[in-house]
């Protein structure tokens, strides 16, 4: 059947339901949206006709169906006639459902705020411009609720998201009049008793992720998008990235300084300048700063140390890869380069091709992908039309996961995990193995950044690119080694970890203790990958605990404040790394800092000793340390050194720390950490156990690594710090 | 016919349109539109099928035919080949060419920047939020360039607009890839060669207006949206508003301090209070605080002062207006009130009826219409629906003009002209008699959209509603005296010109001079209303003026300016009054500043000393002044007194002042000032001219008034300020 005819009977059949339609329908009368369940706590319905490029038909990741049928089974969590939709205007219209005190989190990797009640966002890929307004690296369109479910719209288009500001004239809460005039309690931001989401396409796939906790619905989505990221072992260790311009043998030389210092490194990114040319890019090694580049690759290697290679989307005219490329690039161009089309096959197998040969042939360890976000001036215009026909639009939601998948799946074809940074990520990314960074550099906004990556199934760094202080210097890097990727950048200033002397023993300090957390950090994503649960957490993902909230009432100014709006003060400066530990960063310029205590004892990591329960702490740690505690009954298996090799074999020993006064248990994964065996079988889940022993002292015991797994740790011992 | 009847044959249409239509063309292929003239200097032509709800139809205005036929008739500005379109993903794809050096200026109302070649914009109709990305008060989708022509996008969506940021793969100027690794000259934002626009809607009507020069094009714009508005006389007076909860008698007394004070007044503006409620509000006079309306706003009335009243859009449940008007409303409330949907005949009767019952049928002269704008927070959701069907997005583009062109009709009905304020225009509104003022308050911000408002066909008031100190205060008020409305709003600190008396004289001079100057400025409201120009002015629309942008190299930094972008310094604070006012206002702080003066001599407006000529100076002006030049040959009608009736009928001594040593002339326009009979000839243009005498010294005579039109001078002297 011809193209033509096809058209032709498909607008037959449009005819036909436009003649049976009512006519009102075309004001937009909300319909209720019927729901199917997929597998246990998870559900998907369709508003109108849902387009066929969404995130899970791009990343073509498959849900981890076994894990998420051993969860919980339990009832649809929101009241289904309260779940609306209509198909007008070219646009799906989508409305849920609060209760009142219902808090939403997610929708974005925000900056500067966690709960997303009160907000207006358009979800839309971009560079973090400074405000939280929806545009950022990961405009992920998924939110999770206090009341324990998760909310999905499966659309790569810009969202407009209204999180409980629109206010229905029909609501069940009745409209509350107040006359402004005299009536002191009244607000510029009535009651609002839904989201309402807009989709501007003729159709929508919707999700709606089950508890009963938050983070059990986050682990759903988690899992249903392929459970989260397993890096390689060196993936966790220190990172640093040369100035752009070093040349093999100044990188080689740099290796040498770390060993000389003391100072772990498991990884070395070079940026631009490995390329002959880049901004727009060649993808080729540049033949003077580096003529043996096989060769010094397998030079880092033999030191323990991998190769990340810079790249950003746009190819050079230069490029050898054009040739074959050009047909297969967009309409525009971004800073002179060619925007291949990653929606193609072809573009796939041509970049792959290439990176296979000249890259991941000579052993480089991975990619940090830049500028596949925006912001808009860097970035091809809307009106750009790509050979596939997929929308400019959605091309921007969806490029950083297309890059990841790409490169992901060379990896995976080479049964060799990676380990990369990307700047722009999306739902259906989850399982990709990438860390989201960027440009901006508030130390403060990148802690409520960590936290909010949590809630949306992407990974984030607080890299340290430079300080203008010792002290500022010391507290990022404090920061950057409780995260899923310790990373020095040095590409424009060239700064080295020990370039402020007075804090290069604490800098140190805590890059070495980064690595002895290594098996804690590698289990915490294991727990991720295996059952869905964020490494790094925000506080708002443990059961039970609310975060204090206050509200500021502003002061009316005809100038500056002409509602009289009040402000809201949230908790957004301390985070869990896995279930056990909880981080609370200090700042420049701050000698103390509070920290809210969930319900349970909790205990200093560095003294062992009771901090607080259920309370609201005072800490002055002194600038050698970043606050950390530890929960009751806590378990942190640690390396007993922070200088070690992380190659596959090594027997590295084991101090097991305990804290608190309890019997625990702790689970322990160990696998070989270079491939993807693990999804073979090939890992083992070794049970730490500390029961009270006769003489009512604790002792711990460890389960036997199951025979013919890999197991890489040598000596054990156990360190009960609160004792 | 049926509705559905008429579906079936639509539908039918668009399958032979599509059988048809070659199926490449859904990857979107340029097409080149066809123009069709429709006066002199303007042209219009329609990519795919445009939307009939857009500007032109909403504002119900007619074209001034008669004028734009008598303007130059030239060819069509444009390379008509180089003007593409395409509908592709139900949305029409603009591209209009640039050229090397052309600048770009419109597109909103802007308050930081005025050349917009460079920037990306989605004009959206917003309150001012302290960046200029298309979200502003009047987002009018019109831009003109240096070219000596204009652009208009009559659609009432949200447009993105790339302004010479696009950059094509087979642009004319060829790809310039330059290596960022050696090369310096490398730059973030490479050259662009067009203007893009992405409207999301399957077709648009797009015009374009001919010069020969910027002004020109403008004029043709404004002339074509109906010609800008004439206010009546005593709208350029000096206005004032009293705080919200101000009873009658408190208004009558403030009023009578102002004749104390010796300081001019024509217009008092009462602000929420004077409604029973309001925010939601009921129209409805408060019965404690007016008991009789009518007999307060003749009491005004006699004192020579005009009443003017706030409002917003959004009803209260408990006005007498909701009985009727509830069918007529939207599907979401703002602040707890119904919104009307102006989209409807029905709403323009009932409320108009109301308003014209208890407001305009007591003498109230006109209304403040708040809060029509936005932000996002204080309206209605893009998710809204409204019962005529015009979608949400598009009502929030329009509804500013929906509510002024409801207002202008109901006095025109009158004919009474009125004259108020609004805080959301939009193309289509040139005619209406509303300036746009809001909440922001940056001085020097002011000043740039004051110079903006030229490009757009729009008028802005720079408001002055509370300073810091007396140097502000007074700064402010020399600005806002030479503004379209010349307005203290007090509305929140209850703040009276006289409240810094350290500045009070100062204050009282120039609000008088502001009087002094109507004949003046109501001359340039004629040319405004009969040729389009506007009255106030951006330099830029001098002929020839070319303003000195410099270019600051960004210094490379890892943490704040990664791409080392440069950053532009362009010249934003001074502006032009008519032809022969240059107005450079000084801002606190600062006690001397550059003033750019164009080609050809310019005089000191208050010593007639020569300033200088095509070169930019250094002035000092002292706290008194607001620097103001004027133009050789330079004439400016003034009333002799700063405290006059602006009643029709009576007669006001004129002082002409002539600056310069040359012959000239110059077109005193008037009329009733308050009817609309001059639309049927009842004004007059009467001709000042400036020769040289026998004795070589300048003479000056004033043409006669026409017989049986309006003459509302008496003497007439002239004062040659140069000699």
């Amino acid at each position: 059947m011809s193209n033509n005819v096809k058209q032709f009977f498909g607008l037959i059949g449009l005819l036909l339901v436009c003649l049976l339609c009512p006519l009102n329908d075309l004001k937009g009368q909300d319909q209720v949206l019927h729901w199917t369940k997929q597998t246990s706590g998870v559900w998907v319905a369709q508003a109108g006709k849902p387009e066929a490029v969404n995130f899970t038909t791009v990343s073509e990741v498959e849900p981890k169906l076994e894990a998420l049928n051993r969860m919980e089974n339990i009832e649809f969590p929101i009241p289904e006639s309260e779940i609306k939709s209509v198909v007008f205007d070219g646009k799906t219209y989508l409305q849920f459902p609060l209760e009142v005190g219902e808090q939403i989190f997610g929708l974005g990797l925000n900056f500067k705020t966690v709960e997303q009640r009160g907000r207006i966002l358009r979800l839309h890929m971009d560079h973090y411009g400074g405000q939280d307004n929806g545009r950022s690296h990961a405009p992920v369109p998924f939110y999770v609720s206090s009341k324990g479910y998760g909310v999905f719209i499966n659309s790569a288009r810009y969202l407009d998201v209204w999180v409980g500001t629109a206010v229905l004239k029909d609501s069940k809460v009745p409209m509350d009049s107040k006359d402004r005039n005299s009536d002191k309690t009244w607000t510029s931001q009535p009651y609002s008793d839904n989201v309402s989401i807009l989709v501007p396409a003729e159709g929508v796939e919707v999700m709606v992720f089950g508890g009963p906790t938050m983070l059990d619905a986050v682990s759903r989505f988690n899992l249903y998008n392929g459970g989260g990221c397993l890096p390689p072992k060196w993936g966790l260790g220190f990172w640093h990235r040369t100035p752009t311009l070093y040349s093999d043998s100044m990188v080689i030389n740099e290796v040498s300084e770390f060993k000389r210092h003391q100072f772990p490194l498991s990884v070395i990114g070079l940026e631009p300048g490995w390329q002959s040319k880049s901004y727009p890019c060649t993808y080729t090694w540049d033949k003077h700063r580096f003529p043996d580049p096989a060769k010094f690759v397998s030079q880092l290697k033999e030191a323990g140390v991998q190769t990340n290679l810079w790249m950003n989307p746009y190819i050079s005219p230069e490029s050898e890869l054009i040739g074959k490329l050009k047909p297969y690039t967009a309409t525009h161009t971004v800073w002179s380069g060619y925007i291949p089309d990653y929606g193609l096959p072809e573009v796939h197998k041509i970049v792959g091709d290439h990176l296979k040969k000249y890259q991941l042939g000579i052993g480089v360890s991975g990619f940090k992908m830049d500028e596949n976000d925006g912001f808009d001036n860097w970035l091809w215009p809307d009106v750009t039309r790509f050979p596939s026909g997929i929308p400019a639009e959605k091309m921007r939601q969806l490029y950083g996961l297309m890059m990841q998948k790409m490169t992901t799946q060379l990896y995976r074809d080479q049964n060799r995990r990676t380990f990369g940074l990307v700047r722009a990520s999306n739902a259906g990314g989850v399982s990709f193995p990438y860390v989201i960074y960027n440009d901006y550099y508030s130390h403060r906004d990148f802690i409520t950044a960590l936290i909010n990556s949590s809630f949306i199934g992407v990974l984030w760094t607080p890299e340290v690119r430079s300080s203008s202080s010792a002290e500022e210097w010391l507290r990022r890097m404090q920061t950057v080694c409780f995260s899923p990727l310790a990373m020095l950048n040095a590409w424009s200033d060239g700064t080295k970890p020990w370039s402020f002397p007075e804090v290069e023993k604490q800098v140190a300090d805590v890059a070495r203790l980064r690595m002895q957390l290594i098996p804690y950090l590698y289990t915490c994503f294991a727990e991720y990958s295996f059952y869905g649960r964020p490494p790094i957490r925000a506080m708002n993902l443990l059961d039970g605990f609310a975060a204090p909230v206050d509200k500021v009432e502003g002061k009316l100014s005809s100038t500056a404040n002409p509602c009289g709006e009040a402000t809201r003060k949230e908790m957004k400066d301390q985070f869990m790394v896995g279930d056990n530990l909880l981080v609370a960063p200090v700042f420049t310029g701050e000698s103390e800092r509070k920290v809210v205590l969930p319900k349970g004892k909790w205990y200093d990591f560095y003294t062992g000793r009771l901090a607080g329960e259920a309370e609201v702490i005072t800490v002055a740690p002194g600038l050698d340390q970043i606050p950390v505690f530890v929960k009751d009954g806590g378990i942190i298996p640690m390396f007993e050194s922070g200088l070690v090799s992380l190659k596959n074999g090594t027997k590295n020993n084991l101090i097991i720390r305990v804290y608190g006064k309890k019997e625990a248990t702790f689970q322990l994964y160990d696998d070989d950490g270079e491939s993807f065996e693990y999804e073979n079988g090939a890992f083992s889940w070794r049970e730490i156990r500390v029961v009270f022993g006769k003489n009512g002292r604790l002792v711990g015991s460890v389960s036997q690594a199951e025979k013919s797994k890999p197991d890489n740790f040598g000596s054990i011992k156990f360190d009960f710090r609160s004792e």
